[in-house]
């Protein structure tokens, strides 16, 4: 292997690094946020607001890594493929942490109303799509199409627990139309998990192009019609 | 000028030319399917959403073709840079595009229900995202700041309409519940217009940062926390 070679594969080995970092505490910023709403815990709301600048400033920094490798290696083929798969990956990991932003800001709103109760586990959705996160990012390091499918697959039974979450909040906006804000908060903070995984599932697409070299993206990421 | 800069140069001319051909289009969608939904007209809506197929195809073609300039010229320095760009603006395109088949869909569903109205202008609100749209492209291809910075601004605007679109549909639930759903789905169609609005802002960030370097994006992508 020439030295050139050598430089480029530890370049890319340093780019999956900073990436898998950025997406675990991506992960864990949705975490927060999602605890921050369901324990009305706005200070917690608050540091997760706060915190998304850092994550900001990573992506940043990620995408002039890829830029920078781009211009000194000029790779081809595969490695090409690679550092264009992880800038695209790179821009859906910050749009996640600005859902979390979104899903934190709903909880600071929430915790200074009255508490309404719902019959729907949103830690336990939000559960689902960090483990689609956190998988989209493993098929990515150990090129592994079968996981990345997986995490396409589970896409849908997300889809239909934001379905499940509007029926359980049109069902009590009808029963108590005074706390109409609150619940279409809540509602909110389903959308931004459902959006979660869309970005998770764009990054398997992703992977899988660059496994297989087959496209499969724009397959169900439009929303179902009835809801 | 060396042959190899003369056709670099002439692929990117190329490619300008085909992101702003996408960009026209995708304002048409967006155009067609708030159409489809005001004036209660199934038929172009699934016409939308069939079209979306193309959107998609082109997408892809322009990527390709991005990776193809990439590899081929291996491109440093602005011309490096520009097709970044025009990558990450490919993208925001074809989610655009999704977002038309999103309102679209909304369209199909609320044609087969009872009228409901709202004090609320829908088609101006797109009006002045398809307005954003086409400037971030015009800001692109004349890398002209100036116009770039507008539109960043005008996003406030938009967020604002969206605000006051919530307001006149928390109104309308609160008088008449029996038709929550439909107003759930025209709320959406008002969110689904702010995204777009969202997805122009990102293209104009980008060209800001492409012509001066400066990296504002991050700014005010998220939403307030009283909506």
């Amino acid at each position: 292997m020439s030295r050139h070679a050598i430089h480029l594969e530890k370049a890319i080995d340093e780019l999956k690094r900073l990436i898998l970092s950025l997406g675990t505490d991506v992960e864990e910023s949705a975490r927060l946020a999602v605890q921050s709403l369901t324990q009305r815990d706005s200070d917690l709301a608050k540091r997760v607001i706060e915190a998304d600048y850092e994550i900001d400033q990573r992506e940043v920094y990620v995408e002039e890594e890829c830029l920078k490798i781009l211009a000194l290696h000029q790779p081809v083929a595969n490695d090409l493929r690679l550092i264009i798969a992880i800038l695209k990956i790179n821009n859906d990991l910050e749009r996640i942490g600005d859902l979390s932003v979104n899903i934190a800001e709903r909880a600071v709103y929430l915790s200074t109303e009255a508490k309404v109760e719902l019959p729907f586990d949103l830690q336990n959705m939000a559960k689902k799509v960090r483990s689609m996160l956190k998988r989209s990012l493993d098929s990515l390091v150990n090129r592994d199409e079968k996981l990345a499918r997986k995490v396409c697959e589970d896409d849908d039974a997300v889809d239909d627990l934001n379905r499940e979450m509007y029926g359980c909040v049109a069902q009590a906006i009808k029963k108590d139309s005074n706390n109409l804000n609150s619940y279409i908060q809540l509602l909110s903070a389903s959308r931004y998990l459902e959006r979660m995984a869309d970005h998770a599932t764009n990054i398997a697409e992703d992977v899988i192009y660059l496994v297989t070299g087959e496209i499969i993206r724009h397959g169900s990421k439009t929303e179902e019609a009835e809801f």
